[in-house]
């Protein structure tokens, strides 16, 4: 299943993916929840309930994708857990010792965008630098998990443009700054099930395309703590809830670490593209003056 | 003005204090918001009218504040976002320089806990540090603040215990992991509105006590970068949103910088008090195994 957070009336909205058309849940079936964590809450017979819904659905519910606006596929979770140096290939470049636990920071919600929408270059830095990062959303509240039960907590993935203010990443030892630029994370379009992707979203393609030329061209299975792996890390210290976020760091080619680096400015549209999971794409513009 | 979040039959609800006791808004005036995060979204004048309601409140109204099981006073805000190194004292003994940036780090709602609630020892280290810090809390909706306004972005103060598992905070360079663990973020009792207290809660001690033994003894105006200057250089980057929680750092004396270092263990009761603000207490508890 493939479900998406669309733009109705101003407000969001959530859709079940029919072909090239969603079906507006909240139109179908008043009783469904009203948008992604109420899902993940409320568990997987939500999710079949939405299939049965969406499967019956007339004309008059359905919209063309490519017309949707979006919204982030969650813009109310508990927690965005991101991964740093999670590719050997980009930990390299980076300057960083091939790692041996996962550098973890969060992002936060003001930070997000949605497909299609701009990522905002700031005024205070040219330094907005692209990372595609496959992304894994938690569906049960958990703690403790063992590696070999930890797909079972991930309900979906998505796609995520981890946006990086790398002047502001750099101010000091913690990176939290650079990470939370208001409108540089892009996130989505889609949620997609777990059982649409191979177990833990494995084997699967992951690129950015800057104004079409391929960036960063890898394979998830190149990540140092796969899915699995991470829940497992995870879970020995917080209690991960429905709705949680996790972003699962980025492979070799970032802007930065280019000669000369590259940066990302008003004009130039960034695409990240994983196999199976979908295609996000956002323009960059400055922050308005 | 001072809030609290009470338990009351297993839920959080909302108190307001009058002298020694709490008046329980929700039964007093059910038009009022039900939360902290909901008064702060609401602005000045529920304040102004829980007061009000609170002065006409009756005994059966009221509970001693010392009888009451806490809850956090927000357990929903948008972001937590944490200062590190913020008093030049606890820097050096960190042997870190004194920064020209303030070290950001974020911590998620499921590492907190309430006063009086315990704070728990992990079971996969014994490294459990103690940390005094002043919470400010944001009032309205911000981005690009000059200092000379900043203070009107925060709503009121409060009390955090910033528990950190070192021997995490250290596996890489970033301090995520050690600074959320389940259950070891105290915060509280109470909210303090911000007009109770000195211009951006300046020149306030602050102290935390472990078993009675003061450990960190300090003033609020020794923060390197204050709660003005904090706000301006946040909302440089980030949109501030009604309920954000911004915990201020914390100055010398921890445990992991005396010798031997000194850990928090089962039994042990830690308290923070910051002058004006209030006590804030947590008995520590080993994890269940």
């Amino acid at each position: 299943m493939r479900l998406t957070s669309f733009d109705k009336n101003g407000r969001p909205a959530l859709g079940f993916r029919v072909g090239d058309e969603i079906v507006d849940l909240e139109a179908a079936d008043t009783g469904l929840p009203r948008n992604l964590l109420g899902f993940l809450q409320a568990g997987p017979d939500a999710f079949d309930r939405a299939a049965t819904v969406a499967a019956k659905a007339g004309r008059a519910l359905r919209t063309p994708f490519e017309k949707l606006k979006f919204h982030p596929p969650i813009t109310n979770a508990g927690k965005i857990v991101c991964l740093g140096l999670n590719y050997a290939d980009h930990a390299t470049e980076g300057g960083h010792a091939k790692p041996t636990y996962p550098s973890l920071f969060m992002r936060s919600r003001t930070s997000l965008v949605a497909h299609k929408e701009p990522i905002v270059r700031p005024r205070c830095s040219e330094q907005l630098d692209y990372e595609a990062e496959l992304v894994a959303i938690v569906g049960r509240k958990a703690r403790h998990v063992a590696e070999k039960d930890a797909l079972s907590v991930i309900a979906g993935y998505s796609i995520f443009n981890e946006g990086s203010i790398r002047e502001y990443q750099r101010k000091t030892s913690q990176w939290t700054a650079g990470k939370n630029f208001d409108s540089t994370g892009g996130f989505g379009p889609e949620f997609v099930t777990a059982d649409e992707l191979p177990p833990g979203a494995e084997g699967l393609r992951i690129q950015s395309r800057l104004n079409g030329t391929v960036m960063q061209d890898a394979n998830t299975s190149m990540m140092l703590f796969d899915v699995r792996e991470t829940v497992a890390l995870l879970t020995e210290f917080m209690t991960l809830e429905p709705g949680d976020v996790l972003v699962m760091g980025t492979p070799a080619g970032v802007g930065h670490a280019r000669k000369p680096p590259v940066w990302m400015k008003a004009g130039d549209v960034c695409e990240i593209e994983i196999e199976q999971v979908g295609v996000l794409r956002n323009p960059i513009v400055d922050e308005a003056a």
